[in-house]
């Protein structure tokens, strides 16, 4: 029986390979991604962790970051001690491991350096925490971890923020971000609360009593929640979900195809509302390009709830988060950028 | 020590008291009150129950209908067999004694009459039914037990119908209605899930987690949800609520205000896709003559929110459950009208 060297095909053989010369953390409320990085940006090793913020494995008093940050990246700082580390995310929350104060929009990369926090572990590692960005106004906005995700789409994506009225990029989820771009900066941005009022409305309201589960999604019960709410939705949010229960009663929706139906209504109502603010600046989704981060299930629906809206060009940006750390640490000196442009 | 009999003082003697007429039942999800009305509508006795349809002391199909009936309003019917029993609310849902279909708009009381269905209790007695009101369409809605208290409030404000757009009653509560009424009919209705989203929005996702709960009501942090939610809106719900936590991270409201405030934004949500329904036939809430049905303290909160969107004759309709089964009654013949019409 042949033995096959599986690691052998997963990882050509490079002619040189580049040394490493980052560490980058996307350390979330949930969750910790870690990249290798070198200094041109490529992803050299990964590690993840389900200690986020909110679950780390003993109390921050206790040295729970470090014992995180220990496990996670130990062995690349063994090789070289002196890789610098930068991270971003909830980790500069005022629960995280050292609060990074918000930047004000309009941000740009130099002032999210300018805003970067550090913190020296037990073992005297200095982690860089990249700050995030609020917006200040009646409806205060505020964003972490998205910010360096922006910066990471626009470094692949030259000519996104140069659009008439800016460059539009989503960030579909739980707290879904919609940010307007502009010459390198973060001009302005909205949240809304649609995964969690979601979640929060099928599994806490009479809503969810009617819907039966099932794994396959149904596509035209998402389109119709969409239409509804983008057509029929004058009344708002509050009215057009009851909805979902009276089409049920009346014979209109199967249980089956009211959780979809309810996804579409909020998205819906989501991109109505989007398309409200963006008029102020006679901008409109119908006809924009713009750009999603996300898991592709999700921006896959988004996709097909703009297209209602008459936006047919909204591809989903890959590696965001590592390429937005490698662009900060680029800015913030931590990669010698005559290093980089050798790559 | 003299022995006071305060019944003597909570009774008065009346120089004729008018016989019974009529067990009149507000029969719904979680309570059940009976009244006993005599023909002119006056309230001679009233019993309250928890043993709403989602609550009977024993399931349906052994008799739990029968149970909780007999132990409201046996020792009624002891005294007088031939009383009528008129019910309206979910005891007519399918979920509830015998199913009374729904009646279209536009709905007037004898259609509701022509809708009653009859059930026999095990020991006899009739029990008549009010069937709820569908307004059929994209958004189809629905109300049991709401059409019965509209009709009440016709009942005790002959002008309230006579209003060019049509008269307009709001039922603040879980569900929110809002129905037009024009010429003793229920014309076109709305319904808004203002009451259970706000609380599934506290207690399910990250907005209360910053909040603080008080006694206290804070009507400014009220009032300043309102008028967000109607002057900075355009957005939408999705994205003003989280204005909630942002305004608390930033120090411009405090925990213990964060609830009042949230509760001022659905309101003010809700009022204003409200106008924007009563836009399509250039009607509005500003300078209208409305009524509201429903508790004190909420009907108290909705006025201070509709003078924002500047209508200040929003009076509560009191007795309007009691009322409406009134007039229902009298209408289907259950009470001779000639009785009525001498009291």
């Amino acid at each position: 029986m042949t033995r096959i060297d599986t690691s052998a095909e997963t990882q050509p053989a490079r002619a040189e390979k580049a040394p490493p010369a980052l560490i980058a953390l996307d350390w979330g409320t949930t969750a910790l991604r870690a990249y290798l990085l070198d200094a041109s940006g490529a992803v050299l090793d990964t590690r993840a962790s389900s200690a986020g913020i909110m679950n780390l494995p003993k109390p921050a008093a206790e040295g729970g970051f470090d014992a995180v940050f220990d496990a996670t990246c130990g062995a690349w700082l063994a090789n070289d001690a002196s890789l610098p580390v930068l991270a971003a995310g909830m980790v500069g929350s005022a629960q995280g491991w050292l609060e990074a104060p918000y930047v004000s929009t309009p941000a740009d990369p130099a002032a999210l350096v300018a805003g970067i926090v550090r913190v020296t572990t037990l073992k005297g590692v200095t982690v860089h925490i990249v700050p995030g960005v609020l917006e200040d106004g009646a409806l205060p906005n505020v964003m972490r971890g998205e910010e360096t995700q922006i910066f990471g789409a626009l470094a692949s994506d030259a000519t996104l923020d140069q659009q008439p009225h800016g460059g539009l990029i989503g960030l579909p989820g739980t707290h879904a971000k919609w940010a307007v771009v502009s010459k390198g900066r973060i001009e302005r941005f909205y949240t809304f609360m649609t995964g969690e009022t979601f979640a929060a409305l099928r599994d806490h309201t009479i809503l969810g009593r009617t819907m039966r589960a099932t794994d396959k999604h149904d596509l035209d019960a998402f389109i119709r929640g969409v239409d509804t709410a983008k057509n029929d939705g004058d009344a708002g949010l509050l009215a057009t979900i009851f909805s979902t229960r009276t089409l049920g009663l009346t014979g209109q929706l199967q249980p089956e195809q009211q959780a979809d139906y309810l996804s579409g209504l909020l998205i819906g109502h989501e991109l109505r509302g989007l398309n409200e603010v963006l008029a102020r600046e006679q901008a409109e989704l119908a006809g924009k390009a713009l750009r999603l981060i996300g898991n592709d299930a999700l921006c896959e629906r988004y996709r097909y709830a703009l297209a209602r809206f008459g936006c047919h060009d909204a591809r989903t940006v890959a590696h965001a988060t590592e390429r937005g750390l490698h662009r900060i640490a680029l800015q913030a000196g931590l990669i010698p950028a005559s290093s980089s442009a050798t790559n």
